[in-house]
């Protein structure tokens, strides 16, 4: 299936993020930097992967107001699982992207949200996205013919850097080993290409690359809820995300976004290298 | 020498670091993410130290309000230089510390103001500092008898977080390479007894110590005017700041910046391994 929307649902469903995001702020501020820290839980057995009281409460404030203006569409969340919907439409919530940066009280964790296509397989693609700093009070949104930032500077619109040669390119990515042995090989060999790489900014670097400030983001393991926004806003602002062979990149994995369609090309090639 | 101020230098000092910090807010963010880039230059041959318009233009306003207001001082600036006072005080600026993060759009740069005691090798005992973030609009000052941050969500005091074993610490640090193979080294060999490892966040990191977020810092290769401000600051919210011997920090070069005294030995520990 192809979902298009027309210019009211549009504004409608973008509507709806906006204030999915609204209440996520709240929420996540609620407990960002608090006294004492937070009461984190381990998902994972041996690992570090904390989910907060925020990253839930947020969830299920977003839930709420599906619940009340979107009953039809589906929902994709990470803390609270899969709801099927029968509008074709799921919503797909990452409410603290970046837990790690949240709870070091860095402002770079955000909170993600996409309308993609509902697939039997999962979030297709997506078609509105919302990548959200609620400390910095910076909201990126992408929606078919809208890219835009607003923030402490008021409104600007987004719009992908053009082509430079990988040499003068800056190159994010999350964790310096990126993923398996062999996705940092790959990682590191794109890397040595590229004139700056950067570390641990987390989907704040792909609002960069939207904003035009930085070319590459490469990551590894990504989940479906990390990638909906990220692809939404950079494909609104001019850009590409694809995973590590050229295609989709919707069900998370190896992603590579990119401001363009030369250096998307360019940092291809030498990932498959 | 030994400088000590009374409460009426002390607040006509703090609001001479805050017109500092007014001014090269202004000055700073005139060009961040600007549409085309800066025009960046090279400091360094071969190597890639961007110089921006922001950083001398953010010196000029600052050593202007200097002139006005405290022709006695001396001033230590990363980009006109050295000028002697006569007052026993010298001004330590970085305008923009974290350049790169600058040049790639991540609002984890800082303007770095100390107020130090003047001695014939450079900036001795920072007696007041400001990290200050101007996108976020965030000042984190630290100065005798205060360390307060005011920002998005208001003021609020500082208070560096207290003991925990490194096995439940989290440590950042800029470059995952840290310095020399050696300084590397040590720096991994304390990581690998932390909790969480961070990079690339600058002298925003600095901040989060003061802030009560996170328990380390290690950086190596730093220039005095790097390490004034974070030590006034870190200091002021009851942590410490050596190098690597347990010894004064302030002319910069390896620095290990902690939350409290018990996780500073423990870590100094590691670090001379």
């Amino acid at each position: 299936m192809t979902v298009s929307l027309n210019p009211d649902e549009s504004a409608e469903l973008i509507s709806v993020a906006e204030e999915l995001a609204a209440v996520a702020r709240v929420e996540t501020l609620r407990h960002f930097r608090a006294a004492g820290g937070l009461a984190a839980e381990n998902k994972l057995d041996g690992g570090f992967d904390p989910v907060t009281v925020a990253d839930r409460g947020a969830e299920r404030a977003m839930r709420a107001v599906l619940a009340r203006r979107r009953p039809q569409d589906g929902i994709w969340g990470e803390e609270y699982g899969v709801l099927r919907g029968q509008s074709g439409l799921t919503w797909v919530l990452d409410p603290v992207d970046g837990t790690r940066s949240y709870m070091s009280g860095t402002p770079t964790w955000g909170v993600l949200i996409a309308l993609s296509e509902e697939t039997a397989e999962g979030p297709g693609q997506p078609l509105i996205g919302v990548i959200d700093q609620p400390y910095i009070g910076e909201r990126f949104l992408g929606a078919p013919g809208l890219a835009c930032v607003t923030g402490p500077q008021g409104r600007a619109d987004l719009r992908a850097r053009g082509p430079r040669p990988l040499a003068e390119a800056t190159i994010f990515t999350t964790y310096p080993e990126v993923g398996t042995p062999e996705e940092g090989a790959a990682f590191a060999r794109l890397a040595r290409q590229c004139r700056l790489t950067r570390y641990g900014i987390d989907c704040y670097a792909y609002a960069l690359v939207a904003a035009g400030q930085i070319d590459l983001v490469v990551e590894a393991g990504l989940h479906p809820y990390d990638v909906g926004a990220p692809i939404a806003v950079i494909e609104a602002a001019g850009g590409i995300v694809t995973d590590w062979t050229g295609g989709p990149a919707w069900a998370g994995g190896r992603v590579l976004a990119a401001a363009n369609a030369e250096i998307h090309a360019a940092a291809l090639a030498v990932l498959q290298g």
